[in-house]
């Protein structure tokens, strides 16, 4: 056998871009592409059940006009909660497991083998990979839960910690993106599917979401700070009765 | 020359770790440590003067109680005024000039040159630490501006932009510092005076001062939101008036 001829052998072992990327003990996948995604769509979906369900006993219990949900908060229970499900288990299991990911078999082993076709550093514990996400299954996840809870039970807390997870899931995301982005897409297999299915448009997601969301704690709390800073104003003004 | 000798000569030509790193056209700096220290410290005290100056300004044409600035927001003019500065003007020089910044000569390139001792990744156009610094240079810069203004002005904002800025200053340095320990500090020039005061002293101040002013604007905030809500809940509780 050729040097070539070896070489090539090694390239070929896996499928995942850059070709000479080194995935140890690479074991490939139990599971098609399609049965992953149902499987993901099942977990998100039940998430949102869930989600439904609490708001839903929120509204029977609570039936005052200040506790009342409104539209963009029921759509806020169901985004935060499904955030924390994917930050602290999908993505706790990435940060928990990345040293032997490639080579275990499992249905989030799978998962991740499934992703990494659009982002290989999930497979080869890139040191930026790792460190955002561990950032992301704690920090994010924690912010995430507090919202849901802020929004059931109308904690002042509430937009801080909304505004908190949004950002952190930007600043991680613009970064993520950027970085395989300033490396020419290097981690990214070529195929559109994997590009524009996996890598643009999921990832966007925590893009345009966190935007939104952010704006929301923004206006919320700015609009909040002006009453509470003329409340304390015009009590300071306020002759005092002796 | 044995191919040793010329890995070594190589290798010898820059005093960056790791020894093998590459650095474009590297020049050394044309004035000592002591000289950049003390160019970079007549920068930023310039900087507190100004803040200081503005902040006595201020007191002077505003005397009500309402505008009375505290003992807490006047370091918070001189330290989001300083970041600014940094973020933008030293960070800013950075990302915009990144490819070249080992060979370039001035003031700028040499204090570049003298804090990559205690990280390579500043001379080697890192991905992940170009697109941190860029994004600290644009969004954490806009943060800090407004927090002086904000504060200056009494802003309804401004806690926002705190937390905003403080937050994303936490996400980048926790991740920076990070991911250099992930690789054994294999970017790090292992004498303990780059180690330790310019890795981890100089840093520091980037993850305690963030630390403080996003415990001071949560706890302003959610006030703020209790205070806010409570006068909404307690007008739309009152009997209307014909």
């Amino acid at each position: 056998m050729s040097h070539q001829t070896i070489i090539q052998e090694q390239v070929s072992q896996h499928p995942y871009y850059p070709k000479e990327a080194i995935l140890d003990g690479y074991t490939a996948s139990t599971r098609s592409s399609l049965e992953i995604l149902v499987y993901l769509g099942l977990m998100i979906a039940s998430v949102i059940a869930t989600s439904i369900a609490l708001t839903f006993r929120h509204s029977k219990k609570n039936s005052t006009d200040r506790s009342r949900i409104g539209s963009v908060d029921k759509f806020a229970v169901g985004w935060f909660a499904v955030c924390a499900f994917i930050h602290f288990c999908i993505e706790g299991y990435f940060v928990y497991n990345h040293k032997t990911l490639a080579s275990q078999t499992g249905l989030f082993p799978d998962l991740w083998r499934e992703y990494s076709l659009s982002d290989s550093r999930y497979l080869t514990s890139d040191p930026f990979t790792v460190i955002m996400e561990a950032i992301t299954a704690t920090f994010d996840t924690v912010m995430a839960l507090l919202t849901v809870y802020g929004i059931l039970n109308g904690s002042s807390f509430r937009h801080v910690a909304q505004f908190a997870c949004s950002l952190a899931q930007l600043y991680g995301n613009v970064l993520y993106l950027s970085t395989n982005y300033f490396e020419g897409f290097k981690y990214t297999h070529p195929h559109g599917y994997y590009f524009w299915f996996y890598f643009v448009f999921m990832n966007s997601f925590w893009i345009f979401f966190p935007i939104f969301f952010a704006i929301h704690s923004w206006t919320h709390l700015t609009k909040a700070v002006s009453i509470a800073d003329h409340v304390v104003y015009s009590n300071s003004q306020k002759p005092k009765s002796s």
